[in-house]
């Protein structure tokens, strides 16, 4: 018998490992790429289907990559996410309180306005997005403390739920959904007359802000009309 | 040859016009009728096959009695215009102009919340409907007279903007979209504010108003995303 070698990998399967690694990572930026055009676009209810085309890989690629909606929006928004967390951080160090406040607020808006797939984000639930919601959570967080602040600057009016900043989003969508094409800039209107509503003053007395909890129902209930996984 | 009589028709058919007339006018009710349920449920995007199983009538039927959806919605939404008129008036009639103004712009908000398909309405124009807009013209007429006084009393900011109420339903509309089930008092609060923003105060200067037309465009645009005679 002859001593055969032990059979050795030719040149091209050695490399291989490598090249699905790259390969799949520049499918995996591709396909991010395309769902934040898309998303920014059309919205979250976008087709996955036409994040592929998009991306220019197949739609098994992308579930592979992406199994849910939700892992998806994850990559796709982390970017954004962080832009947000970045004007949080200067509004909580503005020595100005009530402008930090303000301009946290304008900024946000002015996001919204600029992406309709991040205009959704605001207003959507996603308990599966786990990074997202982590920095959603993150934001609350430093909402409430802008919030304290402004009141302890005397200058944010007392009865102001944290819920309102969710109230104005949602309306401030509802703008921009149906002007964004028209009047671009009407969204502004509203968002300035309700910072100066947001302002301390001797006004009425608002009705009670919504029972806790019950706006981040509404939240999860637009998400769920997105459902994770759509026949694309 | 025998004189014979001229052929006088059966009984049942000298009926025959009339009946069909009363038969008509009972499928018509029933299509108004049933308009009007499914349009607060679902908003005026919803088929018109809906409305015809609703109504219990053939879809033929419904379209040869209401060629287009602007027809429908003229017939389905004409009671809410009068109540609509009747609101007006009255506010015109309120000895205090800020009153008046304040509890129409209410007035109007709660309608919009009760009735999704009512809330379309107040954000879509439909040329094609023409007893409806000859209403919505009505009822600019009167807003432009409740602007002046509510003014003129020095309650109301001199930079408010007629076009301000379409954002202020605009944007009621987005509220009510993401919280009519899990928190459907969610809208009072951004009315309360808004009304409290639209009230004379040292605030900060607005932005400037949407120009001319564009918001009449917006709406035009919006109900032009539903079809007059989509396939049903």
């Amino acid at each position: 018998m002859v001593d055969m070698p032990a059979p050795q990998p030719p040149a091209d399967e050695k490399t291989c490992p490598r090249r699905l690694r790259s390969d799949a990572e520049r499918n995996r930026d591709l396909i991010v790429r395309a769902a934040r055009q898309v998303f920014a676009g059309e919205g979250l209810g976008a087709s996955m289907a036409a994040v592929a085309r998009r991306a220019g890989v197949g739609i098994a690629t992308l579930f592979r990559r992406f199994p849910t909606r939700a892992h998806l929006v994850d990559a796709a928004f982390a970017e954004s996410m962080e832009a947000c967390a970045g004007a949080m951080e200067a509004a909580l160090a503005d020595p100005d309180p009530w402008h930090g406040f303000t301009s946290f607020i304008g900024h946000v808006c002015e996001m919204q306005a600029a992406d309709r797939g991040f205009a959704d984000l605001l207003t959507m639930a996603f308990p599966a997005a786990e990074a997202l919601e982590a920095k959603r959570a993150e934001a609350y967080r430093g909402f409430a403390e802008l919030i304290a602040r402004a009141q302890a600057a005397g200058r944010l009016r007392t009865d102001f739920s944290p819920d309102d900043l969710v109230v104005l989003l949602m309306a401030n969508a509802g703008v921009l959904a149906a002007t964004h094409d028209a009047a671009p800039d009407a969204w502004r209107r509203l968002v300035a007359y309700m910072l100066q509503a947001f302002a301390v003053r001797d006004g009425e007395p608002l009705p009670p802000a919504p029972s806790p909890g019950t706006l981040h129902q509404a939240m999860v209930r637009l998400s769920s009309e997105n459902p994770d996984t759509p026949t694309p």
